[in-house]
């Protein structure tokens, strides 16, 4: 069987599983493990905190433009990326190490840009760049891993696998602006200034919610996920490792208001499908919510609830409570979209 | 300029240098940091014990061959460079997070074999593989994190920098073999069955040095490094990180038998030049090895000196006390060889 037929999912399953027979108790590593593979980020007890590490592999061509216009932004982004991930689980980023392979014929000055966009942003949260590795390669490749830890050993994380039915869901800011900042680019789109500023930025500046992410351990949340991938890919992850379903009210979805006024009818799916965002999406009580929306400096908005039924099921619901059907699904890798 | 002038090492120098500008000592992660970019690993003082964390990115065509004759060598490989960069630092490996890029029409049962491969070799060391990211590519790309940690807080660790002038340089077991085996699998040389099985066994399955390299920090050397690039290139990083020179005497280089039996007068130039036998490369005073040949498991051999004089610079003597010239240098990305 190819990997295109099996999945980017199906693939990480396959693997987990493998991994996961190999598991020795006897073993002090897999003792102190707490989160393997699966979730946003790998969680273990170190001495007297919790430790977390992330990481992802970016490739010219497949997760960003051949044609790389702000390397700087490029740098951004890809550090956010990591840092969302650190977010999602609760966590504090602390350290960083950037693998880059580059073509000879890239310009140094391009490559220094590119440190820059991550240093900006690793420097408003405290992160160290502390290694990697360099190489040549035909397309330009990043890796980045992120690690992090939490305050103190018996802070909990948030998963995705602690969801439970009755819990209500709830997103972080304003969705889809990002989404529209990709279709922007690629089908040459003009807008105003304001919606185009807004679509860059949130594309290029993602900025992940790292003080949120502590804010909703604080107050108690489990079940946390950033997205990435798009609002229902991403809550798919959380119903299927938590075994519940989930509906949502679309009408309650939070859209930039940028994205509702320029997008029309393909707003709601930019917001529901789109991805990169990197806002938090988690469930909690409605008493649990509502505080954390007094504390929270961004906007909360619960859009829909944890329900039994088929599990990693998500029903869309309308203003008038009949199923709304979404055309796609966030994104995944190996197979068409 | 091109990243291809400037070369790799130029360019980790570049960025080593502009990261080292943005620690801010009020910031906790750069507080706790022992070793930063420019070493095998980067280290940290953790709560109560130091954290070490190295990665390394590979890419078809680039670090393997674009026709991959055996998964499973592969992710053994893989696994067993980062492991090494581990036991270059004295460190125990715990962690490691695996990200994967491939083309869709990979087939399923070779990234299995990969990750059988990386998973034989991990648990020989009790490590963990507890993260990662998959995607699409046009190019199988391989990024592996390895995350590790000394045996208590207060243990050293064995860094690039601290070589000093009157040091003897040794290095444990044979060498050339794994360049034999590239150079064979390359040339399409024919050899006799023995000799054929140990260059693809050094190539394809380099054990890492992880007991030995714990053994040569209990035994209180400071300085060692893993011979990825070559011996002469990481030689040379040792005496750059260290601010000394070195002198080689060629005749006590020990080649692995098969290598010499086989190449003839290519085999010095294996052993010195040709990388990945990911072998520990060491200095310390003469009593200090001679112990440590007592204790550990391996050949040790005493192969020169470090010595004042221009920083970075190694000198290869004959048996006749002449210089002696080697044609080319380790392992460099980005310029042509």
């Amino acid at each position: 069987m190819k990997v295109s037929e099996l999945g980017e999912f199906g693939l990480i399953d396959l693997l987990a599983k493998m991994v996961h027979r190999t598991r020795d108790k006897q073993v002090e590593a897999w003792q102190q493990l707490i989160i393997g593979i699966g979730d946003d980020a790998a969680v273990w007890h170190g001495d007297t905190s919790t430790q977390l590490a992330t990481t992802d592999l970016l490739i010219q061509g497949v997760h960003f433009p051949s044609d790389i216009t702000s390397w700087k932004d490029l740098g951004w982004r890809a550090m956010a990326a990591n840092l969302s991930d650190i977010a999602a689980m609760g966590g504090m980023p602390r350290y960083a190490l950037i693998s880059l392979a580059l073509p000879g014929d890239t310009e140094v000055e391009d490559v220094t840009a590119f440190y820059q966009g991550m240093i900006e942003l690793a420097q408003q949260f405290d992160v160290a760049i502390v290694g990697g590795d360099t190489s040549g390669a035909p397309l330009v490749t990043i890796s980045i891993t992120v690690l992090g830890s939490t305050k103190g050993q018996n802070k909990h994380i948030l998963t995705r696998s602690s969801a439970k039915t009755g819990d209500k869901i709830a997103v972080t800011g304003y969705l889809g602006a990002a989404a529209a900042g990709v279709r922007m680019l690629k089908q040459q789109l003009q807008f105003d200034p304001k919606a185009t500023a807004c679509f860059k930025q949130a594309f290029f500046r993602p900025y992940p919610r790292i003080a949120e992410g502590q804010l909703l351990v604080e107050r108690g949340v489990k079940t946390a996920i950033d997205i990435s991938d798009g609002l229902i890919s991403d809550l798919k992850h959380i119903c299927q490792a938590s075994q519940v379903g989930a509906r949502i009210e679309v009408e309650r979805v939070p859209i930039q208001s940028e994205v509702t006024a320029n997008f029309g009818d393909s707003a709601l799916e930019l917001a529901l499908a789109g991805g990169e965002d990197y806002e938090l999406l988690f469930t909690a009580d409605s008493k649990t919510i509502d505080k954390i929306k007094t504390a929270i400096s961004c906007p909360v908005t619960i859009i829909g609830e944890i329900v039994a039924g088929k599990i990693g099921e998500i029903t869309l619901i309308d203003r008038e409570g009949k199923l709304f059907n979404l055309p796609k699904g966030g994104w995944e890798h190996f197979t068409a979209r």
